[in-house]
């Protein structure tokens, strides 16, 4: 079950797990490695994916793809081969635009974007590169792009749980599946 | 109940979250700021709740003031003042050691630390300022400080959520309680 | 003929040049924006030519693959949008390993690549970012993993050509064909 | 006729290469080192000439001396000791103005500049240290300096080719000519 | 006398340093580490003393208290653990403000400060962290802020004053005394 | 008396510095615009010349080209302009090797220097550049070069020295005298 060298020494799945496993496989075609690496731990694994769910699923005034958006443009800052594999694939996906998941990944400063996405993206990038320089201003510029503090606090959250994962996949040679390089290309 | 000028329009806590803050008040003297920031939705609150209970206070091969160490050290790096000082205040309080406390904040390196210690925020410090650079030597040199790959995981997950939280933090303007500042001083 | 809002007031293409992209199109399927960027003048299109053709198609003790390896890894230091979508593609050609094309984008540090190559790119990479840290350790390691003096040249030259690429690129916003997306995923 | 340690086992250099190394001795009173380098390929030799000779001798609306400012000023980024011993040397000898050549190599932004040359050079540095952060406003505040589209052309590949060439100068260890100290002081 | 393992083989104290430090005993009831430090050489003391006591204790346009906050600040810049332990506790005991001198040392930025404070603080920062790219206007923003030339000299040399002292302090392991650690809290 | 726009409506030069200044004239053949820009205040002007003459005149087991090499290597860090100058010209004199000031100027790491001298740069440099990073071990290199604690001290305390002085020089727009510029070339 493990998807690197890294050794967790874990346990057979769980029922409950086995059961998540089998819903992922048919809606998604696939159980995603970084599901599969917290397996080891029940608490563990449903802590990460109600977080995971809530933020990237969940009601937002953010689209779901503005939220990969921001996924792949912090995990290239932080150089996660497995986000930017896996996130880059689903902005490809929703956007129906192979190129946009590109340019998320090599520097979404030259894309095309709108006004509004860019000051998120910006924000996004500002609070993973230099949070100690995040000041008023800045969430001030985002009022200004229309967007609310719940936005904010999903701009924010988003940002914060790809500088989590990005670092937790690192840190554990995560390994992304192979289907990811393939889709929606 | 909101704690900066970042304002969420959030309704009346619910009466669960009502009861976890008297839970909180009762054990700690205090409902730290962040679960008030976090209570204008359940689903949230019980996410980041669930998530941060089961790292910080679950079983693992670190202990607890390990992991606070890690806490503050990440979040030295990223220069958030809420996280550096709540966690600098539980670090004087789990060590009975103010100096070991300001340590963390100021330059943990220069601490009088085990070589086990060391080894751990090395990698906790260089996993916050270069993820992308981590590679299979860093892990090798856990493992030969004594850490296993199950030890390495709460290592990194611990680093991780920090660098969510401190970035949470930082974009939502998150102030301290003011009962840090003088708390095992 | 312009591929981007920068504009070169450009003269009609020269007879010498209409026959060079004639033959790029029968080649390559496409003539590449670099090339047309460069059309305005015939001595700068020869003399960019003249250069490319050398060090990248001519004889090496480095592989086509390594060259256009050493490419995309310096292009993602300098997260250059156009490189790093042709020569991506390149690499995906020569490699027929989709998978390899997307971790020189991404973060060639965690590839599975012979020492060889990871010495070779590790030196690229760092003559990229710190060219004034460079001494004779380096091209020690360099001679280590079995590359001659004439092998370090060509490793310095492909590296310098893509440090001059990048930034000629991404100053004149320089777009890549986009042809180049689905190329060989 | 090699200069540093790094050794090419350089064939014996042919007819046309020391005829064009006679010229610069009548010209020049020496054979620059970079020239030497480049002496065991007549190809290699002849495509770094022709770009060099076109980008920083032919026609351009920028002067050959804030063509050689720009390259003194990409160098002391890169602290490339050949090129800003040569290309400072130069600066000197263009302008008549010792100080300027030391101002080029110790730190451009505090002589005094025309708006035009410190527009020029603040993109030029910009290219050089943050690539990725490029956008239009950068071109923007260039043409408003008074370039045409064409100039930044030149800023960009002068600020590209200095980014190559100091970085195989570093590469390979090449050393200036010892009559360089002493020009024009 | 000594308090760290870096060992200067120091005389006896001079009677002249003896009662410089009695009198220091006196009024701060301790001898502060550093003092010690230079104690093996009378003329170093003393010069060290001259400039310390005159820059942070004689006539200024700024407060005491604001000279503390910017030994503070620049001290957080370069996580020295002595200079961040002594002078945060003087912000402390000076402001009778714990949670100020926390602020200086965690993220000047954060903190609730006057507009002169705030620009006297960012321009001590941008002058620690990079130094050359202080231009003309970064002293016009001072003088705007209600600072006179006069008052600049004072920012400068009391930045410049610990720019020296952290790294003194950090290159021969200088340690706090334990008092400072409790003080004003 | 001032030497740059910056005014410090500085009193008539006191006797005391006539007396001193008369004696830089006899000695230097110059009056360094560093003293003239102290020489607003007689306190100050004496503690900066009491600490110079003692670190960089006085007795020491580096010699006096040593600690002109740190002052002009931690100053091409800083990219101090005025420090640049005068002690690049210093280290020409003493040397007696125009070639030597300028490696220091523009990257101290290719000079050929001895074992002990480039150790002993390497860790003024590490000191200027990371000072939250030197360690024991950097000291201990240091010993192994031959250095005594004393000896450390005194590397420690001249690139301390330097570190504020450039600071203060870029922070008042201190300009070198201009005999510096053609002075031992």
């Amino acid at each position: 079950m493990r998807v690197t060298t890294f050794d967790l020494d874990s346990e057979p799945v769980s029922a409950d797990t086995a059961r998540y496993f089998d819903k992922c496989e048919e809606k998604l075609g696939l159980v995603p490695n970084v599901l599969k690496s917290y397996a080891f731990d029940d608490v563990k694994l449903r802590a990460f994916t109600d977080m995971y769910n809530d933020l990237m699923l969940g009601a937002s005034g953010l689209s779901k793809l503005e939220r990969e958006m921001i996924a792949v443009a912090v995990s290239s800052v932080n150089r996660c081969f497995y986000c930017l594999t896996a996130h880059g694939a689903t902005v490809r996906d929703y956007s129906c635009d192979p190129k946009l998941g590109e340019l998320m990944v090599m520097n979404y400063r030259v894309a095309d974007l709108s006004e509004r996405q860019r000051v998120m993206l910006d924000f996004a990038v500002k609070l993973t590169k230099h949070p100690h320089e995040i000041l008023e201003g800045d969430r001030q510029r985002q009022r200004e792009a229309g967007f609310s503090d719940r936005d904010i606090w999903d701009i924010a959250t988003v940002t914060g749980f790809f500088n989590m994962s990005n670092r937790v996949a690192v840190a554990t040679d995560m390994r992304p599946n192979d289907e990811y390089h393939a889709m929606a290309q």
